[in-house]
């Protein structure tokens, strides 16, 4: 199978290390704009179109920044490349709704980058919430703290923190109830630095969302926690209930006349989630080879980014917004 | 010191107990329908009125009905009786800010059981606050779950969740922030045992507060949570995080061929609180012996029960309720 | 029931305090070289054999040195009054010995002070054990050590680290094992602070014992923990493990750049072991009131000490001591 | 380089599958007796003295059972191939000394396989220790125990738990202490299966080191741990301790009416250790490659195997062993 990475980024050369490991991909190509250091047999582009005349591939995966995300996937159902997309897969709720509908027609397996099912704790958990030993799910809360601001450069064109870093929280907020959101209250602000505001962006926020079995689901945000990358879940349920901390960078205490100290979490989301990295591709070649519809689809990116846009309009509003 | 205790119910009789060991206190009497088999030094009356009149006592402690609190305080007032009240000390906003002025003119020392302060965990955690530990305090994280739901005769007229249950928790929220409520939106819902609608109840609630700073305090209820009483506290600034968990039954862990467990949280607030019912009287004696403002006031039970009014208003509406 | 305390040092002063709450002592009387400020209706002696003929108690609670224990003992015995005796009994076997034999004859109630079997966990670990919750005991891990070095003066007339401290450990492990030690093997050393070796004593112990079912209990003793007073247990069985961590000063946990911290250890015997010391009164009291046997007998007091005795041979000898 | 890997067991294949990661290694073929189904780029043998004529490696990995690893070796340090060996490298004390000898004048790198060494948390430890973080280390708790035992068949080549199993925790003494054994106790038995005894093995063993400086080292061993593969480390110094608790199977926390319960560890040492094996033989080519010293040496095996010796001679005298 011939596979070809579009943007290689920091999270293109992920995809591009990890699929070495999955025995179907016998040829890779990359497109980007600079030229890399890399063995022969892997051919570069410059042009994403380019890529896809001349290497026909069977598959693509898209690092490339979000404005492009339309159009390469409008082509690849044209040629009938399978697609994996990374989020978000564009800001604008047309535009999805748009490829949602043309990569249905055009039979492509098309998954979406929502790395997050694929780790395993969180994974663990949902087979734990399937198999019901904690019964009726009433009250989810996760935290998603990441260790520092972006560079305002990232920020400008981040499509706002909703969009850009709570899409992963809304789309596990999905994943970890089978619910949707019926009601949206976010109350945000610039608490780390103030700089924001000139990018109309936020750096602290608090979500609630509620559905209409009556399930609330909290998400505490921010832009910089002093420990270090905070991902936490915990989920309350009629029986009991689940929860998963922090992975972290060692597995030793130290005891000192200071009491007893642990370690930070794993830093950052590339150590953090590098199993899910994996097995998110994993899940997408096995999907095509045998044939399976794809485990995350253009229609949970839609559906989180539609209660990221109800997010932003409860920020403006200073209301909850309704669905 | 002449104390007399008024209401022989569960707290009273905590009260009665605790201030054996607070030495100033010389004499107790109590108040209460029904004769107990008590001391022969323990006085014994079925009114009120009764006592404070025949005992002239120096300080009253309130453990009687919510209705009957205006009165008894008002009493206090008149005849200079320093008054140690339990929660709620009225439903009734304008009742309680007739008691904040009376208790202002009188000059008598009036506490309110807000026990909770007093809890060695969390007094820990308030100190840790003040020496700026974790710098400015941005996101309030506080689970409070009750191990099952009381009877329906005390749901009856216990004025609703918000203002028997989660008014602990509106309190701490003042408590830890320093701040106060600018927004608060709850969802709620009867999740646990649809009895609750008959009496215009919920069992389980997510409650969002917002203070003009921008901090937010998010508050986990249910009234029935599997694993026992809940009681857990994490706080978020911008140098750091304070969090405790659950007081343990024992602290022994098992490892078996199921994994390894540990033991429930104690239950319920006789035995988690035990430790803040003895404080709180011991600050309280503490205040009248060397004569200083009481530690919690009526004015803290006014705040808070505000905020349990915005709640149910919250609840009532669907929308957030500004102050 | 009239208790005479002999000895007010402070762990007498701990017993004073703690029989004000058992109801059925109604008179308490001290004998110290030097006089306490204390309730008058205390009676205060210099000489016990004074205290003993004045008041003519019920109790006896020996609180005074090691050299002393032998002949209060025997008067008691004589006079038909029950002793509570502080560990160590003796530092002499024989004598013992002696008293085993006396304490019998006389049918008095003479109870050890090994007061950690009273500890709340440790007798959870017990009650697991009995029910046999991991099947036979095979490995025992007893973790003790001291916050640092008492002063040379207490070290002199110690009878030693095995007699002095260890012997808590031994009592632990006849405790939790209900076996006898067969081969007792002690490696020491001083590594803590060489004025030690002037009194040939030792700072740092590891005892390993075996009995003659194949079970193991290893000891780790140091006076000095740079991290506070370490009071842990391990007991691995044929179908699983318990354990105790330490009980520490407070439950928060600081999350900062340096990583996830919590508390030291309770610090010293007198907070950690504070429940143990009331308990163990409490059931002295309780087989005086139902005339049933002592839960911790000059028997259990003879067999730690003669663990204690093979320990210090083996570190003499520098090999394994059979009994 | 070309590398041949002789024994394609368990551990054989793992290697095999490693060693596919680490970029120098560009040929690689493997001997056994049995045909594997491989990539035809690895050329398969049933004779080691054959594979290393007609392939002529740079190094040989040797996975093979013990008795053919003195042969391998020396034949390696004729032909100047690097060796990494599998433990134990022989059970003959004077065959591992003669190896040492003839690898130092062939000037071979040859390293040998106590992974454990090269684990994260255990070798984030020995940083620790090397920093001096909590000064003069003077106890160190080893628990290592199986989760069951292996077959007979495997019992009865196996060399007994001391050189099979123990090996392990010998060499992790050595490597975190830095210190040789000055005696040796060990205290064994028989508790899981009687069938042992026909073999003159044990399965449960508590081992003593003590080494001059006073340090001990305490070793629980077990071939049967009901909660599965327990490997735990705890080293105490004069200025604090360091403790590793298990790693597990999941991170996640169920809280029920039964408690808070948590993951069984990771089984078995496959499973556990996995990163052990990456790591080592990137070291070893490593060593190779910029042509440094083994890290771990045959002067390692040679004192871990002493050790052992040591210990069998202890439980058959039942007594300290001197070095």
């Amino acid at each position: 199978m011939k596979v070809g990475i579009i943007g290689f980024g920091r999270i293109g050369k992920i995809h591009f290390s990890n699929i070495k490991n999955i025995p179907i991909v016998t040829e890779r190509s990359i497109c980007d704009p600079k030229a890399h250091d890399l063995d022969n047999s892997v051919r570069q582009f410059a042009d994403w179109k380019n890529l896809i005349d001349s290497t026909e591939p069977d598959a693509i995966i898209i690092c490339s920044p979000t404005p492009t995300h339309f159009d390469i996937i409008k082509y690849c159902c044209k040629k009938k490349i399978h697609v994996f997309c990374e989020k978000p897969v564009d800001l604008d709720l047309e535009k999805i709704e748009t490829l949602q509908e043309i990569t249905k027609v055009s039979k492509i397996i098309c998954q979406v980058g929502f790395n997050r099912r694929f780790d395993p704790d969180f994974s663990f958990i949902k087979n734990r919430l399937e198999n019901r030993d904690i019964g009726q799910i009433q009250q989810i809360t996760i935290t998603s703290r990441d260790p520092g601001l972006p560079s305002m450069a990232y920020i400008a064109s981040s499509g706002g923190m909703m969009m850009d870093m709570t899409i992963h929280d809304f789309d596990m907020f999905r994943y970890l109830s089978n619910e949707e959101a019926e009601k949206v209250y976010t109350s945000a602000a610039v608490l780390v630095d103030p700089a924001l505001k000139k990018y109309n962006d936020i750096d602290t926020a608090t979500t609630m969302i509620t559905t209409v079995s009556g399930l609330t689901c909290t998400i505490n945000n921010s832009r910089s926690a002093a420990y270090g990358y905070d991902q936490r879940l915990e989920i309350f349920g009629s029986k009991g209930m689940l929860s998963v901390d922090n992975n972290t960078e060692h597995r030793t205490k130290i005891w000192s006349s200071d009491g007893k100290s642990s370690s930070k979490p794993l830093n950052f989301f590339l150590e953090r989630y590098a199993q899910s990295y994996k097995l998110e591709l994993e899940s997408f070649f096995d999907c095509i080879k045998h044939n399976k519809d794809a485990t995350v689809t253009i229609d949970d990116a839609l559906k989180a980014t539609k209660i990221a846009q109800m997010a932003m309009d409860s920020i403006k509003s200073g209301q909850v917004v309704y669905s």
